[in-house]
């Protein structure tokens, strides 16, 4: 049961929200997100029942939540289900239009998967995640599809592993001390002194390749793109086939594309004042 | 000035967020979205002041907002500065990955964009605007960047129009008295009557086809995508430049490739059981 004094009206919510000991910390916002992230593809459409449970709020509590989110356009009712509305985008909008990264790197990224008739992507690190901010698709090859605002375990992929080479050493070192490496990629790099020798590598020639770690003939390479100071700030990647490069025809052919690509968005980043 | 009783601890915010006078309402989720909706293009950094300034909400609670969507991850800040986190876009996610229209289409844009070598999308209403909930780009050809979560005035576009030739009466007319055609358009229907009968030709042949009146040389063509009920829940299109294809090849050729593909989404939709 909670003891927060914000709590004192709805004595019996045991919100799974973070709970904050900060006099300035707004609960009610923390609920309502909460609300919105408790729909996923397994729960599209949710009882005020589901709800609660789901958040761990009173049934009265996710009430007011809902009702306040069906009146500012972000949820949509009829009887007794809930789903969100694409209103919802617009949040995560806010944050695509507000960096200049995405919109500077989609021209780039045609540029590549025109040329290279494959998909290519730009990334940044999130706690121990990486997150698309761009993509653009030629044809699908990995199993699941990928989207703006997808997210992969950073060590497990190439984009990742430009991020994490890049990493000041104390903040690396609590990565991998929070990362359970062989909980996701049982066929890859699952150790901690072959990864962190990876990153040496990839720090030194300034590229990286996984090489059917992720899913049987997926390779991947990626490349650092860097602000006006010269620090890396995400990745830009491209995905291909094995059937369709040799490991040779990717480090011949491949790798000094993705470095000019990379080179050219980082020289646009570097125009922007911020 | 404010007189809604459930402001009294901060009597001087002004609020831009809707206010609703139900007692259910919770003003601080409204607030809360609103902040990190005030972050865009053109204020993709700001400081405590100008958050404020932006939401109508005095400093104090600008503060208490802004210090409780760092704790949780969606903003970050330096020195004076605050800015939105990839974070973010976990909200608009929620939304993709609870609808199986998204994922559901992904696959049969994708073989669309490869037989065609042009760029598809799929989008729902929403108020008066379409939002791209998937898309495949092959290739640019608008001036302006298209990613799932654009909106654009549903009026002005194929798939706008196929999903207003959908509409029951009362709720076009609404529409359209809520809308200023002139002020988005100039070069292309302007004029409530010239778009009442446009949308009767759509609804009558199925498809629908914007002929340039967004951009010189942009051509879009579009048809309904229906769930198992029959109902018109989404749009498919693909666009193309008028180079590529002239209008007789877009009929004869493109037209059945784009009715196959949205019958074929359609029939996907059909099985899932929501």
């Amino acid at each position: 049961m909670s003891t927060d004094p914000a709590a004192t009206t709805e004595p019996t919510d045991t919100s799974t929200v973070e709970r904050s000991a900060s006099p300035d910390f707004v609960q009610s916002l923390a609920r309502g997100l909460a609300v919105i992230t408790a729909f996923d593809a397994d729960h599209p459409r949710q009882t005020l029942s589901e709800v609660a449970r789901a958040t761990g709020l009173t049934r009265a509590t996710a009430r007011r939540f809902l009702h306040t989110l069906v009146e500012l356009g972000y949820v949509d009712t009829a009887g007794t289900s809930f789903w969100l509305t694409p209103r919802v985008l617009d949040l995560g909008y806010s944050y695509l239009s507000s960096m200049p990264l995405s919109e500077l790197a989609q021209p780039h990224l045609e540029k590549l998967s025109a040329r290279l008739d494959e998909s290519s992507s730009v990334a940044v690190l999130d706690g121990s995640d990486i997150v698309y901010v761009g993509r653009v698709q030629v044809r699908r090859i990995m199993n699941i599809g990928i989207t703006i605002g997808t997210r992969f375990p950073a060590f497990a992929t190439s984009m990742g592993r430009v991020l994490l080479a890049a990493l000041p050493e104390d903040e690396l070192d609590a990565y991998l001390a929070d990362t359970d490496m062989r909980a996701i990629t049982p066929h890859g790099l699952t150790d901690e002194a072959a990864l962190r020798a990876e990153l040496a590598v990839i720090s030194a020639r300034g590229w990286s390749l996984v090489d059917q770690e992720l899913e049987p003939g997926l390779r991947s390479l990626a490349a650092p793109v860097r602000d006006r100071d010269g620090r890396v700030v995400a990745a830009l990647n491209v995905s291909t086939h094995a059937a369709r490069y040799s490991l040779e025809q990717l480090h011949d052919d491949l790798v000094p594309v993705i470095l000019d690509a990379a080179r050219a968005l980082s020289a646009d980043l570097g125009t922007v004042n911020r």
